[in-house]
């Protein structure tokens, strides 16, 4: 935590929200704010401060992968209940920084080649190059969400998925792939509410999904399974966060300042030329 | 031009820099900035404003496509010498609108696999889907830029690329894809001198590859090049435009609004639900 935008926290954003040992999700209370005590508009100054700082970061970590080969990247991984803000985190919080250095990846319903295949095929393909944020708007873990709570595969296979995932990560972790896993934690009345907006608004009616509010019915269960989840993949190298998102500002502060955390443990370097910086000087001078 | 952004304007920029019948690149001057008379701090706040007219635009597009079958779409082709911007467009003009509905695309020198295949094989795959803002950062353009200029194919398969591509892109706006063909046109002194930076500066050694010494020598015969694109594949439905670019803020205004302008063509508008909202919200309320 040495980000300015990150001097009016209390706490480490990566400690408060870390879902460790013991965790329990009802537990967290979605309209929180832990951590930042200072309310909305410092919040919406900070983000400000935090793109600067996360903007530097990434073409920091681009330049490097550039010219050092094994370079490290990121991958965000982002799941939630439908509205809780998963597309303003893209758009406010990764969309801060250049565009060619991030790669975002939507997984929708599986297509018919893609169940065809190990649930982690269509994943594997998307997993970030050398020196990219990659983003995963929704991920490997509707395998274990959506799908146990909607029954989608045998109870055996859901259960074999949760060691697959843990190894998965383990090889990009041990690869330089810093993993930031965050789930973005509305509460249902919160949920109501913007669907509500949705159905209200004629610009936001292509955002509603009539299906939204069948999987409502089912939220003990999606929280059931995501506690699950946190128990059987939250582990040391690829832990996960649990982001309160009721208030939009601090979903995205807080996960920015995730991010930024994650560069700066990477720590990334300009590059040395790797050529004579003296001599194309004097090649350049002579056109 | 119904954009506020565009009310400092004293020209159609479309209109100003399309490539027509006679055009010559030779006449352009790379330091202008036609149309825009008011120089770079105005240029600046422009952009800015139009910058939320493009989030707009695209939203609408984007939204429209997910409903609407057939929708339209966008493509932004960059071309340039090096050092003349493409980035700082991917960057500060696309990088203003919602990364999920961009792809961009850049176009390295071609794989072996690549070159397996005709040259518009590795092109189809990244042509934008609907409701999107593609942008290739290069293009297949560069099998008749580079492509003549370094004698990477016979002559005659060359002057055959000319017309592949007046058909292609042909079949492209038949589909209903807004094509944007830009060049950003800089000077060779003004290469020279961010060749220059780059070399100057340790932070943008990165940015530096000893190549873009060799193909300044051949600086006239790229302007040559670029001149016979412009004669065989600048048509009324596809269009080129040289932007002149030695003043990044004008390049960057120019191609706002040259999207805008394409945008405000389709003039996307907001789809009508397809479900009954007053059902679902009842269906909501009961939850």
């Amino acid at each position: 935590m040495t980000a300015k935008s990150q001097r009016n926290w209390n706490g480490d954003p990566a400690d408060l929200l870390k879902a460790s040992e013991g965790f329990r999700l009802a537990d967290v209370d979605p309209d929180a704010t832990p951590g930042y005590p200072d309310g909305k508009k410092r919040g919406e100054s900070d983000l400000a401060t935090g793109a600067d700082e996360l903007d530097e970061l990434q073409e920091r970590l681009f330049a490097q992968s550039r010219v050092v080969p094994g370079s490290p990247a990121v991958l965000l991984v982002l799941q939630a209940m439908d509205t809780a803000g998963k597309g303003g985190i893209v758009r406010h919080v990764v969309g801060s920084v250049d565009p060619q250095g991030v790669a975002l990846a939507a997984f929708k319903k599986p297509t018919k080649e893609e169940l065809a295949h190990d649930f982690l095929w269509r994943i594997e393909k998307r997993v970030p190059d050398a020196g990219i944020i990659g983003v995963f708007d929704r991920s490997h873990y509707e395998d274990v969400l959506i799908g146990r709570v909607r029954n989608l595969a045998e109870p055996a296979e859901i259960e074999r998925r949760y060691g697959a995932i843990v190894d998965f990560e383990k090889g990009l972790t041990d690869r330089g792939i810093r993993l930031v896993k965050v789930m973005l934690h509305i509460s249902a009345d919160e949920q109501k509410a913007r669907l509500r907006e949705r159905l209200d608004r004629p610009d936001k009616h292509w955002k509603y999904n009539p299906g939204d509010v069948d999987e409502r019915e089912l939220w003990p269960a999606y929280m059931a399974a995501y506690q699950t989840a946190f128990e059987r993949t939250s582990t040391p190298n690829a832990p996960w966060y649990v982001v309160p998102a009721d208030a939009k500002w601090y979903a995205r502060l807080a996960v920015q300042a995730l991010l930024l955390e994650a560069l700066e443990g990477i720590d990334p370097q300009w590059p040395a030329a790797d050529f004579d910086v003296e001599a194309e000087k004097a090649r350049l001078a002579a056109t």
